[in-house]
């Protein structure tokens, strides 16, 4: 491996909020030039892909304020403190779709933007849903419409650009690539 | 589709800097309350999947330092101000890697990390490559080594989580699917 290391000299705080904290860092470069990285730290986040008895992708529709328009998503949220990632993904499944599960498996886990954030996102398999007698509650702010998608159709809502971020997207290719072969 | 457009109230900036900038957005939620969003907004990039005619990916390694490790990733960078994302795409694989290409295709775009940023990723294809006989200049704060691989040991980089960002495993993920069924 390279070692492009990036030394920090100072880290100037610009803001801490409930959800990111934002900082810029004087870094020394590999050939001793000095720069700043722009950085946004992120607690982490899960997300669930959800296939119901019938071959139908659990998703939801949320509205994105960072881009102001809805958009349709697999059930996800970030890490609260002290949670670790698995019942995170039981959580946000039950709160945002009231689906419970048997177990969830960790399919791989991705940074999301890697230029400027640290933000992770543990990606799970809930294996044996069960839908729940009474829906969990979603957080105060927090508003979605699940919705239930074959791969066909999940790929046609791709085209629309109504599914429109990377994890979903992701997930819907490891179940074409599962459709295809054991994976 | 379903409405829960949240209205501003009011946007406190924070901070603009030279790739990102930071808001924080007060908002009124659908059923009437009012909530804060955290908001980084960001020029938009693009990535670019390049296979040679050997049936390698070209792939880059560097350091991220919002992880503080290195990455292997495929070929990407930010949108300059004014430039359209197929001339970015076609300036970043000269630039890192040294390969020109007859065509840029594009194949999809999404957005990073809805639940925070605005920024978007447009994925694009490149079709005809060839080696340059002298190397485009990096930008003077970016330091990479190029790495050819097949999707085979692209696989097992993902595993070693060398390989650990959404879209350099979304485009692994492309090219799986690509070899399996004509997509």
């Amino acid at each position: 491996m390279s070692s492009f290391e990036e030394k920090t000299i100072h880290t100037t705080p610009i803001y801490t909020g409930r959800v990111i904290s934002v900082q810029v860092d004087d870094v020394t470069l590999p050939n001793g030039a000095v720069s700043k990285r722009e950085l946004v730290k992120h607690p982490g986040a899960v997300a669930v892909i959800a296939v119901t008895e019938e071959g139908k992708i659990i998703l939801v529709e949320q509205y994105r304020k960072a881009m102001e328009k809805h958009l349709v998503e697999i059930p996800a949220g970030k890490l609260e403190a002290g949670e670790v990632p698995v019942d995170t993904a039981v959580r946000e499944l039950e709160e945002e779709t009231g689906y419970a599960c048997d177990r969830m498996e960790l399919l791989v886990s991705f940074y999301t933007s890697p230029g400027f954030a640290d933000e992770i996102v543990y990606l799970y398999e809930a294996k044996g849903l069960k839908k729940l007698e009474e829906k969990a509650a979603l957080d105060e702010d927090e508003f979605v419409t699940l919705i239930e998608l074959t791969i066909e159709e999940a790929l046609a809502l791709i085209r629309e650009e109504r599914i429109h971020d990377a994890k979903t997207i992701l997930a819907i290719q490891y179940l074409q690539l599962k459709e295809l072969k054991k994976i």
